[in-house]
Order: structure tokens, then sequence, then C-alpha cells
């Protein structure tokens, strides 16, 4: 069986985890308190970061790279168009939030109100907050303007770009930092993406000192 | 024609010039001052970065994205395996670089010692510089590993996994920070790759006051 080392609010993690499920394989999940760098971890990860997943035989680094492997492993159902155009489309929008997306909004907010008193490193700086709260603004602005042109957000099918944004903003609600309210074009994309079966494992997530909202496992939000 | 807005000493638009220049995709370059927010740049590219590349009608953005697409597209010579868990292998190795190395390695000691006076930001801080000459020790370590057990750095055949860091190692080789006497096993790697045609693009670079050691435009150095 597979085994996934994974901490639960990382959007890194919830997006292996999200491929992993909506193709059906079978994954024990192991929390790792990464930011202790104990000499076992290290030694499956020299980058010291979740996730790591043992998959086949192997030991594996960097969600993008293991989430398009997954897919080109088992392609059905697919989480990557044909297309090339299509295809730099899905990768350009999982760097957007991988990459601005996590250090503007994820990073201010998540790891401010929860890692930092987890992993014993103080109290929330309340300037980064506020600067993830202006920006989520933002980004769900430029979300609910892809979505007014497109089904999901790279086009016309759902892929890793959906599961990428999804694994963000789903760490996000569970400390109550998403508005649902600023858009419908929004909310219901979130209220399809939640409803698949693969997005269950997520909702199941309970952090020892964070209780999640009630609306959080809602499919009704 | 394409058109490729860059700066100079970017890693992440060196590995877009190389991937480029490999395809025999003609290419005008146009530096860009891309932190002073242009409301032009910002309308190519909202998230304010480079490279942006314009190629057959579409505005592209987000390095990894772009090279896989260009891959795609034009996939002879390959700068991706067929196999999936060679592929995985490559994106790792891209994912590293872009994100761990960079952190580490490259923007300590080039945006430090060079964007930092470009920009108008002040002068270098000596604690960065100092971590990240600590650093890319191993790093260079790490790659040599690497480099006794394959030809290249993700198997028996060159890669966009090259490509990326011989992009960083470059941008450091241009204000000598790579020691080549560190290990004869990364030393041909380099002088091979710095030997294809595809590199000329990157030993012409000239950034005003930053002119480049002797032994950077050198193939026998």
């Amino acid at each position: 069986m597979a085994r996934l080392y994974h901490v639960p609010l990382s959007p890194f993690c919830r997006k292996v985890r999200l491929t992993l499920a909506e193709k059906k394989i079978e994954v024990e999940l192991i929390e790792e308190r990464y930011w202790e760098n104990a000499p076992d971890f290290l030694r499956r990860n020299p980058a010291g970061k979740v996730p790591v997943l043992r998959y086949d035989g192997k030991t594996m680094a960097e969600s993008q790279a293991i989430c398009e492997y997954l897919d080109e492993r088992h392609p059905t159902p697919p989480l990557m168009p044909r297309d090339p155009d299509a295809r730099y489309e899905v990768r350009r929008l999982c760097a957007w939030f991988d990459d601005k997306f996590h250090h503007e909004v994820t990073r201010n907010l998540v790891y401010e109100r929860v890692n930092k008193k987890i992993m014993g490193q103080g109290y929330p700086d309340s300037k980064n907050i506020k600067t993830g709260a202006t920006m989520i603004k933002f980004h769900l602005d430029y979300m609910v303007w892809l979505l007014e042109q497109r089904r999901w957000l790279a086009g016309g099918d759902m892929t890793l770009a959906d599961f990428t944004a999804a694994a963000h903003l789903s760490c996000l609600d569970y400390i109550s930092d998403v508005d649902w309210r600023r858009s419908a074009t929004l909310h219901e994309w979130y209220a399809k993406i939640k409803s698949r079966p693969a997005f269950r494992t997520l909702l199941a997530d309970q952090v020892p000192g964070f209780p999640p909202p009630p609306h959080y496992a809602d499919l009704d939000f």
C-alpha cells in the first residue's frame, strides 16, 4: 500500500491526497513533525519537507512532480488534458497557487495562525495576517474572473489546477479565512469540488487545539 | 518571432532561453525592469515577474510550465524522457533547483550581490551571502553524488533538469561564486553543457556595472 508522510494543513500534502483519492489509490497517512528534523525523516527526504510518498518501492518528494507522475501512471480519470496549450495552462495555474498564492496568502494565514503554535515558534505576527487577509481578496477575484469564462479553472474539465487551488483554499477554510459570500461563482466551484468522494479525506481532518468551524465539513456550506 | 521579457541574471529566464535555443526557436530578448512594476508589463504578466514569453500569439509566464510546453510542442531534441519514472525524476530535480537551491543559494548570492544594487534596494547583507556560500557546498556535493551514478543529473540523457541546474549555476558563475575545483565530476558536467550551442546566448550576457570574470565565457575554464 502507498504511504504518505504529511501534515494535515499543508496544501502540498492535500494536493497529493486529493490526487491519490481521485485515482482510487489506497494510502496510509502518517503525520510527520518534519520541523523536528528527525534523522529518519531526513533520510526519506533530504529536502526535509512534506509530502513524502512511498509508492511502488520508490520514495518521492515534490508535490507537483508526484501528482503528474500519478496522473501519467494512472491516466483514468485524467487530471491533465492532452493538448499542449491546455497542459500549459494547468501547469501555469498550479505554479500560481503553489508559489504566488502560497507566499501571499496561505503562508501568511495558515502558517501564522496554526503552524507557528504547533512548531513552538511563538505568536502570530498580525502584520502577516493582515497581508494575507488583504491578498486573498485579489486572488479570489482572479479565480472568479477565470471561472466566469470557464467551467473549471484551467478550461472545460476539472484538472490538477482545481485540486491545487482547492488544496490551498481548504486549508484556509479550516481556519475560517475564506469569505464564501464574496462570489456565487466561486462558491459553486468549491461546492462541486468539495462534494467529490476524493475530498472526504480532507473533510475528516482534525488538528489538535484547532477544531474546524462547523461549515468546514458541511457540503451545504 | 518569439519575444522574451527577461533579466540576464535570472535563473528562471535562463532556463527558458536555454530551452528556446536548444529547440532552435528564434527569440527577441527584451530586458524588463520588472521591479519597477510598469503598467505595461503588469498587463503582460499580472504576477509581475519575469520571464514572460510572447509565443504563437500567447503571453506565457512560469518558467517550468513554459519549458514543458515548448518541449511538448517541439519534441526534437527531447528535454523530457518518455517513461513516467524518468519524467518524475526530471521534475523533482527541476523543483529542487528552482525552489530549494534558489532559496538557499541563488537568492542569497545573486540577489544580494547584484539585484539589490540594480534595483536600488541598498547594500548586500553579509549574513545572507555567508549562508549562500555555505549552502552551495552541500548542493554541489549533492550534484556530484547524482553525477557519480548517472551521465546527466536525472539519468542517461540530458534533460530539463540539467538546464535548470545550469541556469542557476551560470548566474552564480557570472559572479564567481562557483568553485569548479571542488569536483572534477561537476566540472566535466558543466563543461559539457557549457559547450552546447544553446549556451552561447548566456555566455554573451553583460550586466552594466558587473563585468563577468574572464573564465565565465571561456569553454576551457
